[in-house]
């Protein structure tokens, strides 16, 4: 067999699956520890949902990235699923995908606490957009490696890969959009899951059938 | 196939049932990272006694939290071995309910440091509805497409959808009685997965002999 | 088949080895979150080290626990893997042992603040005690319930149990301990873990020989 | 069979797998939780772009210690895949690498804090030693116990051995650089991980063709 294929099938592309799967879950559950609550506040309900209205915006925070986190999630199980095999070099980008895509609280916690802020916007929307790159040369790599994807798939991975371009143009689009209108990036940076991962729908259907 | 079915049977469920039960198991062992102690004590037995004792609402917030989690993994569990197929609204609404469950360790420590107030009684059965709620979707959403559930499986389905929507109902009283008597209200969040979850038992026995 | 019997075999097993590896994976890891350096230091590695000194407790702490945690991982692995049923009574009994291993970070954190006071040592002397107590329960469960084992382990499982009673028995002499003499019950509870698990070895030799 | 072998094959190695892949997925994602963002910061955007490059060395430690986790990982995963059986020393040794490595997120912050000093250099230094120290230790004693490989891979299990060694002696050079030359010791932890694995490349090809 040609160099640094591993194990075939299923085996193999496993327990890259289950490692990947194990940095998602927790990257996607630790979002949940930027929410804070002061623990010296005084009497009464009023001062406790004062606080929690300050926590309002590091809740939006919270929702947004939960979403990104889950759509990559999503995303990496349909193309692993169409992998027949894993080499080096889809593992090492494999690891590159995860360390973009871990960074992910940090810049979270960034919006949350300072959500107005031009660097706020900007360093969430670089982390978007090192994920979604990172991704799109994952697909890139499978692609250009034909023997990776399990014959069936083979044919639709470069309409695949196309389409999974539009993702990183999209948040580079929301890093310039930071620079001069906030709202716009963050905007950009809700819309790009839904806008990017519905279509996908018709497509996979086909594929199915 | 149909549109949207991915792999059949446990390879497909595996990948699903293994990211969740990642999500849950953070999220129930996350919880004890609420119990804090002071670290700048005086000396002797006695401060530090105290200060313990202080943290046992937060020891109690804790630990309705982990069985509130460990009912859902339970029941998760359940549903998740009764399916034969994973569709696309599926791997979305497991996504919902993971989105609910990971935000109870936020409600859980707003519980554990204000113990008596309404807004805390509020948010955590918020929180537990709308967890119990997105599963009853989940519940729902399969049973609609009966392809999903394996053959012997599909009648059962509709009883235990039937079932499963009492828990939303009881978490829906417990929102509303947080607001005029927070006991109430807390004694239902710790009676719930008790009330709901032990009658499913002389079903599960008749559906599995 | 009986009541409460889910899936046979592999399968069954599987889900619940998978969630309670995520537990005591992520309790196992957590616990280094414990040891802190201050951020405000002076300048110079003399400051550095001293500061580094303080946390020996803490570091102690954390090994103590770690071991602790691998013993019981390994012990679970070892009674699961000659199970071929899992049924409701054992789902809940390994949950409570999740609930009580899942505990463990915050007495070690107790310990390494305050590492000779007798509350401390009481209180992770207790959690020890509950997790040991607990994987008894469980293991007494599927003793008693003699279909869960594989048949060629069952006739292994009744002097398995005697000999785990052991654990909870040295973890209750150690709470005593704590009371008078903590080093006593610290040293108890670094030895149980090797006097406990070391003396399996021979015992299932015999078994598996 | 021989004393302390376990299931053979797959299913054997797979909740060893499993439970390290936890482990290790944990400790990766975890180390993001170190960089962290004053949060009383006076408006505007400049002073949050000062202090958030006051977090570039908690940036860079960050980096390194992911891919230091990453690298084990994938030789933890290239181990593993050549092994046929676990017996309860491999089992032990590998909680020992686990204990190394999660020891990891620790002297990450401190470098991170402390970038310029020996004492966080050291630190560092050793705790990668230690890692790289017991992984070659267990890939050590799988060589010695020949069963536990598959026979495909016994014939290069020592050569993989000798070249194991190499780690944990650039790594006790960074220990030794760290007393003297901080940037130097620096450079070795960034370097081994590239000098390291890469010539493993044409030695895997060679196994796998």
């Amino acid at each position: 067999m040609a160099e640094g294929i591993l194990r075939t099938g299923a085996a193999e592309t496993g327990r890259v699956e289950a490692f990947s799967d194990g940095v998602l879950a927790i990257v996607i559950t630790l979002l949940v520890l930027n929410i804070k609550i002061p623990d010296q506040l005084g009497a009464g309900d009023a001062a406790l949902w004062r606080a929690l209205a300050q926590q309002l915006p590091m809740l939006g925070a919270w929702a947004l990235s939960f979403f990104f986190v889950l759509v990559f999630w999503v995303a990496h199980h349909y193309l692993f699923r169409q992998l027949a095999n894993i080499d080096r070099g889809l593992l090492w980008l494999n690891g590159l995908f995860l360390f973009a895509i871990s960074f992910t609280p940090f810049p979270t916690a960034l919006l949350g606490l300072y959500p107005g802020r031009s660097a706020s916007a900007t360093l969430l929307s670089v982390a978007m957009f090192a994920t979604a790159g990172s991704f799109s040369l994952m697909r890139w790599y499978a692609t250009r490696h034909a023997r990776l994807f399990r014959p069936e798939h083979a044919a639709q991975a470069h309409r695949a890969l196309r389409r999974s371009l539009l993702g990183p143009g999209l948040y580079f689009a929301a890093i310039l959009a930071a620079q001069w209108a906030v709202p716009v990036s963050i905007a950009l940076q809700v819309a790009v899951p839904l806008l990017f991962f519905l279509p996908m729908r018709p497509a996979a259907a086909k594929a199915t059938t």
